[in-house]
């Protein structure tokens, strides 16, 4: 079966800095037509910075969309043109003033293929070293560190509820079992 | 620092079906104001579908956000004032055709509060058999079965790269492995 859908109309209903919003009028595999509402994001990067104590630099942070201050990994949205090892870069230090020696790319993942483009690019960080904070103007956070361990405890007792905090943190602990394991 | 940002006016931009959209002026808690543009989602439930092999029920839908054919686990959106519960067991039937005599949740996730209130419950479902399919009238999926280690093979590699179906294929595994050391 082709499952394609193809556009006959996109319409853009919302054009922000952050998120925009487009409605695409589609034809069905079936010869129908139905409605996709879909929101453009320029895609994003979240950094696992694990310490040589196996240590992980969390933050907390209001987030608006659920009224919440939750518990995620330090990430945000690729600039223009930007690539996302140094969006992970950047990120890093602005959220938690922390640099990294070395940037290992995990995985990337769809947050939401239902609605939205979004790819974040998830990078695990090592060989960290304190740089200068700069946190983005309209951006609060507080820094903190746990145990890997402990991260991972948080995340299967829900207490971490942000789906690429959990992905990466699992993968992090993956794939630093899998480095230990070999040698 | 109280991190809590106040919303001084809300815009409602779009209101459709399954997604809507407003922007929200707040208040920072340095007492700036900035904008949110904010995706409202009634949530959603996925379900790990695991059968007395072990083997794990995958489906292959078009995402028209990303203009790709995705392999994800059987999910879909809360109907208005819909439990949880009763949205994973009504999708499992509807995109897949199984019926499960057990839903066991597994966490709930926000799969991107940076611009969403999308919360999605995930759960497990044991004891499965075959009821009867009715997709959505405007929805195409194909449906396959791997071994659940396959699957998490494919969540390693980056063959799956849906946020709820790596958390939800993760956690099933370490929760089956947990239950079987235990007993």
């Amino acid at each position: 079966m082709d499952l394609y859908e193809k556009t006959i109309e996109s319409k853009l209903i919302y054009d922000g800095s952050f998120i925009s919003l487009k409605v695409d009028k589609v034809l069905l595999p079936d010869g129908k037509t139905s409605q996709r509402a879909i929101v453009l994001h320029s895609g994003a990067a979240v950094v696992v910075p694990v310490d040589q104590e196996n240590n992980v630099v969390l933050i907390k942070q209001f987030r608006k969309p659920i009224e919440k201050v939750i518990i995620e990994l330090p990430a945000g949205k690729l600039d223009k043109n930007e690539d996302p090892l140094s969006c992970a870069k950047r990120e890093l230090e602005e959220e938690t003033g922390f640099r990294a020696q070395e940037f290992i790319k995990l995985t990337e993942i769809y947050t939401t293929p239902g609605f939205s483009n979004e790819v974040i690019h998830v990078y695990l960080a090592r060989g960290l070293s304190q740089g200068s904070s700069h946190t983005d103007l309209d951006e609060f956070v507080e820094v903190f560190k746990v145990s890997l361990d402990e991260a991972i405890l948080m995340v299967k007792n829900g207490e971490i509820k942000d789906a690429k905090t959990i992905i990466g943190l699992l993968f992090a602990k993956m794939f630093l079992e899998e480095q230990e394991y070999k040698g």
